[in-house]
């Protein structure tokens, strides 16, 4: 027997032909869901059923086996039930021995490794040697597939279609988390997504391999993780130090705590290590580790729609005290970031544009337009603020008064941030304090590419992040 | 001269009339939005514009001074510029030697000792020392006033009518930070208000005289703070300390850092004071203080819908591995709170009702349902942990399955819930993780009376705070 030819991650990506096998003809079933969900994102109608049951699923051709698919599959989704899968490991050894490709395996099928005893350890060890040994690579099992928004690609039962697009990639160790992150993305467009990945229990394709291939990919901007467990951490961390010189990677880790952890191992099989001596050695490598859920939503998707800050010299806009103090109190603590020092000349011209009871500049890098402020005012302000080479970045904050339209709120501050070219901009970050009452202009700040946020504190920690981050590039480039 | 009586707190949220100086019959102005606010949430209609221009404003009477206005009248808004409320002030002092009613007065008008100037400081101690010798009280100035949405009390121009009723009273140094807080609460329904205070300069009432006035407030469940700076930190602590014993207080603190400080100076003349000496004294007199806007938020919320937990050992409820690892890292976190034990009879139990693939008990207190769930598994598992006397509180976690509707998930949760009598309830947070997607389910919760969250951790640290009031309660009752 010759040498198997390994595939290349880019089959589970540009997949020219997604198998379904074990797809179900049964509405709401996660079978039939994949289904439908692989045709609703397929561009090219590439997505073939595999069912010996059925003539037909939901309209497509329903094929008796892996091996009776005459096009080209590349991509191959095993959810068949455990005791089945192994015949599903010898089909597509078989069609790699015959036609050379089905060289990308997500399997979804759960009762492996995660069951915690030895029965369910050697099911997977089996299953997966065999389809290795093919040449095959498996994401999975225990997993959720994966999904990319700009190629088409959809293997799951729950990344919905209309996932709005953008430069994000989240791959997880939990299927249920990166989930939740696109839904919540999804319903407020607040981020565009690329691709998806969900490892489960890992046990060939993990995140070193996946990050190396992410740092290359066009589509990708910012990489988010979420890991419960590592098995290589020092492979993973040298790698990462290398993505994280030409993009930014966000992780969130579970299993800070003996007791996180231990239901981290009855999730997925993970061990889950000390957490201090994780925390060095993620920003040892660059990475931004989010402390909480929010941050790590907030964190990644600001990374994709704003640039980097050039250095760490914030300046605050707002019209309001009290959540601005908060947003001081979270943006200085790390002691990373300082207020920008506004100049006499600029103090000035900023004077010339707002009411008498304004406070500009104090403290220094501190302006209140105070409650009669007009939207103009905010668009001469902004224009002001992104012009000047002292500010680094800039978190505005209102609770609007009634007499400002929305639109033309939102209108001012684009005009703000867009007065200068692309290459000359700064982060913008909008914090919006009165709920649905600024909905309609977060969404036109959002559609427009300008982050919108709840909460002072989520902005302030987002821009720290940022400076972070851009201060290591700086070091590392 | 006879000693002036001095007004009780009622007057601000019981009064037989309000009175608005300087209302404006120009709409969207602020105190033409004060009146209409004010109208719109008053019981009895008794709302009285004074301004010397106009016979009329919005259909209601309009009053040439408040010495015209020939019905009682207990609280006076004063919203006229600052160099004109001296003036109102001797009508104040008039009114009360005469009618002996005007005992309560909110100053809206802002430029004072928050200007940062002697001439600022010194207005403002004239006003309020004229104001006091007639022996009336004043909330403010540079305030937004107070509401009482169950007698029907709004001097504000922020917070809405339609603002949901519950038991929290949010006192707050910030008014924009309260306003943000109503307006999130009333888009979402999350949080019902009791009373709302804004105290802007803090020129006579204080935190500590409307803490003791809450403690005795029956329809006040909780009581929120919003502080930048304390004149007498001994005296609220000592006064806090007694209010806990019968209430829960969550607060949260800006000025932590030396710039949030002089950021808050410029709000509110407000010195912050050493941050670590604050933390310690919250915690000695029982103040929850949160340490993010979201957790000031959710946490003041749970405490007016939820049953205190008897003591630390909660139980998780999940399907989904991932999110309930970042709960039970943040739960445990602090050390306060134990996974609850599960009982062997307890376990056959909940095993009679899942799938033989749901993990019960590994680790200890950590119940996974797995995917293959029914409403029924929810209502039945849910009853069992409810009833049983070695847990103190669950955590629910999920994004539903696509074949379960939100109203069988919401029946099921509050049948569950419901099965014990009021007084054998513990409570139950309930995480949904699948943005607009569960929303109907959310909503019908939350009308129940069930809080719900978007991320795992914001309950986590809820659930923490609860367990902990709860411990100090046992120790200081």
């Amino acid at each position: 027997m010759v040498e198997a030819v390994t595939a290349k991650i880019d089959d589970f990506f540009q997949p020219r032909g997604i198998a379904i096998i074990g797809a179900s003809a049964t509405p709401g079933s996660p079978n039939n869901q994949i289904l439908q969900f692989a045709r609703q994102m397929s561009i090219n109608g590439n997505v073939y059923p595999v069912n010996p049951t059925k003539n037909e699923i939901a309209g497509l051709t329903c094929y008796p086996s892996l091996l009776s698919i005459p096009a080209p599959v590349d991509l191959v989704v095993l959810a068949v039930g455990p005791q089945n899968s192994l015949s599903v490991a010898r089909e597509i050894q078989k069609r790699r021995e015959e036609k050379g490709d089905a060289g990308a395996v997500t399997i979804v099928t759960a009762g492996f490794k995660e069951m915690g005893t030895a029965a369910g350890e050697q099911l997977q060890n089996e299953l997966i040697a065999t389809i290795k040994k093919s040449g095959a690579r498996v994401i999975g099992p225990n997993c959720q597939g994966v999904a990319d928004t700009v190629n088409g690609v959809n293997t799951t039962f729950s990344v919905p279609p209309n996932t709005p697009r953008g430069g994000v990639t989240i791959i997880s160790q939990s299927g249920a988390f990166a989930t939740s992150f696109l839904r919540w993305a999804s319903d407020q467009r607040l981020v565009g997504i690329n691709k998806f990945v969900s490892l489960g229990n890992m046990a060939d394709v993990d995140f070193r391999e996946l990050l190396t291939y992410m740092a290359d990919d066009a589509n990708t901007k910012v990489i988010s993780m979420y890991l419960e467990g590592i098995n290589d951490a020092r492979g993973l961390f040298d790698i990462a130090a290398k993505v994280t010189a030409k993009k930014p990677i966000v992780a969130i880790k579970a299993g800070k705590t003996a007791m996180g952890t231990n239901v981290a191992q009855s999730h997925t099989a993970s061990i889950a290590g000390n957490n201090d001596i994780y925390d060095g050695a993620f920003r040892q490598a660059g990475i931004i580790r989010a402390q909480s859920v929010a941050e790590f939503y907030h964190t990644s998707r600001v990374f994709d729609k704003m640039p980097l800050p050039k250095g760490n010299r914030i300046c605050i806009l707002t019209v309001v005290g009290g959540p601005s103090t908060i947003c001081v109190d979270e943006l200085v603590a790390t002691g990373e970031i300082t207020l920008a020092h506004l100049s006499d000349e600029l103090k000035q011209e900023i004077a010339g544009h707002l009411a008498a009871s304004a406070n500009i500049g104090n403290p220094d890098g501190y302006i209140d337009m105070t409650a009669s402020v007009t939207p103009k005012m905010h668009a001469d302000v902004l224009t002001l603020l992104m012009r000047d080479d002292g500010i680094d970045g800039i978190i505005f904050m209102t609770t609007p008064p009634g007499f400002i339209k929305d639109e033309e709120l939102a209108a001012a501050l684009l005009a703000g941030y867009n007065s200068v070219p692309e290459g000359k901009k700064k982060p913008l970050l909008s914090v919006m304090l009165a709920g649905n009452a600024v909905a309609k202009c977060r969404k036109i700040l959002e559609e427009e590419g300008l982050p919108t946020f709840e909460f002072p504190d989520d902005a302030a920690r987002v821009m720290v992040n940022m400076v972070r981050y851009s201060a290591y590039r700086q070091r590392n480039s």
